[in-house]
């Protein structure tokens, strides 16, 4: 029997990894590690950082994990994504049982947590789905959700009120009637821009938790223009961006 | 000046605890807490363990906060909420001038994550907004919802999709429209009883990273009288309890 443990690292701050997640990270034989190429080369040292720094000794191996491109969306956002996870799939199926020997355990390391907005959970399900034996365990990650909030040193939620976790491409068709708080991630193309910003406070991260992490808070209406300018400067510096931002109706809390 | 530190101590499990909490817990001269009755002996007896696990010797102080009890909302939840805090900030702002020095760091420990259904934060607002000079940090922490969903191993979100993370109370309006990921929290009365149920599935979890952890999952129409039996019987055992849930529609992915 094979096991894998799909550790969530938390959001960039080394500091952010859970006591579990140490003891998880000294489990592991064999890490599988994505190859988004040349512009995450941050984030692939930070995920080294991480091992050496927590994992007492070093018996273990780093196995990268070639990650084909995703096929446009178009119209068909959900197919496209279900066909390049069953690519992944049958990729990551291969893999395992070429690196992992009967007995020893794989890791994951994941962004944050792997609960949220993350395709390893769904992989490795579908892996188990097609036969394969595999045990595993997820352990639970500090959240770019939760790094935004505790930086900007604000709440979620307001008193009594929901809060909706949604991504870019879903807040396009506008802010949510009845809510006060919307969280968006995995938004590639501002998609801010595009709502009704009366009466809506901005509270946005980008590399939160790192040394570059950059804060903005204000009224949208008044820091939608810094912040696109701010973010796009960024991206070009660094080649590559990772932000989130909490939209507030009705004031702070 | 003193300094505050709010920190957020995770779900239960104490390998939850992040390494920044536990650099925050050793900064710590004086930790404030909440006395909320015999209820909750089990949790405090958590916290402890938490300090003396984590904690290097043992020259901090723990200072017990009475809590009022909160008027019956009524028909005005926010008012009565608001007039609970105001009073609460008056308590803590008396005893922290009381019992932290000046250059002092006073401690406030969180269960789950300090920004998602926690007043603590708001406390500390208010006390500043006061006058009072008090510097304070949050210490993110791994939240029930993330405990639920690595225990389940099931994703917040289904694909490219939003999660609503919302209360009881809020649930009691009905499932909202356009959504399939809605986590429920703060839920005395079982509202997942009184919402329609076909084609909902829960994921339901107490105790969460406990020893005494309870999960069932199922479609909510076949379990919720199991969760009802169980969640009865556990509180009256127990004396007290905590619990959350995920209702997704349209399956686990």
């Amino acid at each position: 029997m094979r096991k894998i443990l799909i550790i969530g690292i938390g959001a960039g701050n080394p500091d952010y990894v859970t006591v579990q997640a140490i003891k998880a990270l000294n489990q592991v034989d064999v890490f599988f590690i994505p190859d988004k190429g040349v512009d995450k080369t941050a984030l692939q040292r930070l995920r080294k950082d991480i091992c050496e720094r927590f994992i007492d000794g070093s018996d273990y191996r780093m196995v990268p994990v070639p990650i084909p491109t995703r096929a446009a969306a178009g119209q068909d956002y959900r197919g496209s994504v279900d066909q390049w996870h069953a690519q992944l799939a049958d990729d990551y199926e291969s893999l395992i049982m070429e690196e992992l020997g009967d007995g020893e355990c794989g890791g994951f390391l994941v962004w944050g947590d792997p609960t949220l907005y993350d395709s390893t959970l769904r992989i490795i399900e579908q892996i188990r789905a097609e036969g394969c034996a595999l045990e595993y365990d997820i352990i639970p990650g500090v959240s770019s959700v939760q790094a935004l909030a505790a930086r900007h040193r604000v709440a979620l939620n307001r008193i009594g009120q929901p809060v909706l976790i949604t991504t870019g491409r879903k807040l396009t068709e506008g802010f949510p009637d009845n809510l006060d708080s919307v969280v968006v991630m995995l938004d590639g193309d501002q998609a801010f821009k595009r709502i009704e910003a009366d009466d809506l406070d901005i509270y946005w991260g980008a590399y939160l938790g790192t040394e570059d992490e950059i804060l903005v808070a204000g009224k949208l209406s008044e820091v939608m223009g810094d912040i696109e300018r701010i973010r796009r400067q960024a991206r070009e510096e660094k080649g590559w961006i990772m932000d989130t931002y909490l939209l507030r109706k009705g004031g702070k809390t």
